[in-house]
């Protein structure tokens, strides 16, 4: 029975840090703000624009929640962000993932001020991620990171089996795993033989987007899990892409709920605070 | 004793077509030109690019090479590049790299129009192979796969080891073998298991950039081998990353010099062509 890798603590010590940061921000007047977008009604979209709203809250950080029909246009929403771009009060601007088929997502991002996109989602922000320049990085594939590292694992000299390669959660996370010096073997849908990469990484890091994909017995005794997976079963229960009874075996294992998500909206909120310091920064260049 | 996958035969048929559309676009009133930079005195960047002045005119493209000292400023590199993104007449920018360490090699290709980037050096290009939408895509990858799928060998589902994490061969490669449905291993400097991963491959991809860094030894009867490295020992030979006893084991292997560099110059031609349609594209679409 292995080690489950829980992020409350993490979690915690971070938002702890956040809030601190704000309220220094506050003391020397800048009141940090975070502008969220949610289109249509889709409920998960609402619940986790919410649930930020909630945790904003807590931690002394303005959040407007603006929602907007299923049927608005993309100029619309390009017009919205592109105002909380411009506007100096904003700080962070956040846009709930998918939109409707309609509207073009990239098209969107590119109007976000690369200094403001915490979800790191716009052209600069995602090519930094690949090149390793400074940026805004997205908060999952972080999340990933951050979690082994809590637990005093290191990524240097590892091989990393990465099963997914999706544009928000696989692919940037690539890329980092590399910077950290590890041998990353990216599986997808079309690998024949998932099996035998995962019974050779020292670390699985799952985030495929399929529940229970995979399952207990592809797992060799020793390997550390970090499931990115997060679903809700049609009778409920929230569940990740790896069968939680992987944790017989492994050596460590993340759990869903409680690991990667637990520490993702915490540290969507330090990228906000870094968004804030980032356009400080630029503020200061700009009046030399 | 394994097959060498010369790009000879490849590269010419690549080149006649080029030819050929060079011909069709001059019948048309376009005159394909294509601008290079050559920055200091660095004998294999002048050599690089007088080649292919040489193989331009006997293309039909026309072939500006501008040559400027090596203490020029960064600034005078971004006008000229600027120039020639705003003449009508320039098709395609060509950088010879490296630039000298007082330059942002970063900051003159982000002064390059998108559209005329027929090394893929630009940020939108760059960011295009790693989302897979459509850009200008660097040659030198684009060879590796075209030298593959001329001898008839597919990607999908096969195991790759790609040694090499460059920005300008390693990383880009890997994002286009994952799109041919691969599964993609990215070994480096920092990995402690090369040949075990090298072993487990169906195909082996080296852009290492040091000579002979992969032994005959490390490679298994049967591997697929391609060498993207490309180096002038003292005695004046040139080699690859691989040492050329590895086809005694290897099923095939491409040769250095005559694999993929060689028909990495062919494509930068294609990717040149390529650039005139994407630029009169945009031409009509902005008429419209």
């Amino acid at each position: 029975m292995g080690v489950w890798l829980k992020a409350k603590e993490t979690a915690e010590q971070v938002r702890a840090e956040v809030a601190a940061e704000a309220a220094r921000q506050r003391a020397n007047g800048t009141i940090p703000k975070i502008a969220a977008l949610v289109v249509g009604s889709d409920p998960a979209s609402v619940y986790y624009a919410e649930t930020k709203r909630k945790v904003a809250a807590k931690l002394g950080i303005e959040f407007e929640l603006m929602k907007q029909p299923g049927d608005v246009t993309q100029d619309q929403l390009i017009r919205i962000v592109s105002e909380w771009s411009r506007d100096a009060a904003v700080h962070g601007i956040m846009l709930e993932l998918p939109l409707p088929a309609h509207i073009s997502t990239s098209a969107v991002a590119a109007a976000i001020d690369p200094l403001k996109d915490v979800d790191g989602v716009t052209p600069a922000n995602r090519l930094a991620v690949m090149t390793g320049e400074s940026g805004l990085v997205p908060a999952t594939p972080q999340s990933c990171i951050r979690l082994l590292k809590a637990y005093g694992y290191t990524l240097e000299g590892k091989n990393v089996t990465l099963v997914g390669r999706g544009q928000t959660v696989g692919l940037p996370l690539f890329h980092m795993l590399q910077r950290e010096q590890a041998t990353v073997t990216v599986c997808h849908s079309r690998t024949p033989d998932l099996t035998f990469h995962l019974k050779h990484a020292d670390i699985v890091v799952a985030a495929v987007g399929k529940p229970g994909v995979i399952t207990w017995e592809m797992i060799l005794p020793g390997t550390i899990v970090i499931d990115a997976g997060i679903h809700e079963l049609p009778d409920g229960r929230i569940t990740g892409d790896v069968d939680p009874r992987a944790i017989e075996v492994a050596e460590a294992m993340s759990p869903v709920p409680g690991g990667v998500g637990t520490l993702t909206t915490a540290l969507l909120f330090e990228n906000a605070m870094r968004a804030i310091r980032l356009q400080q920064q630029a503020g200061r260049e700009a009046a030399r």
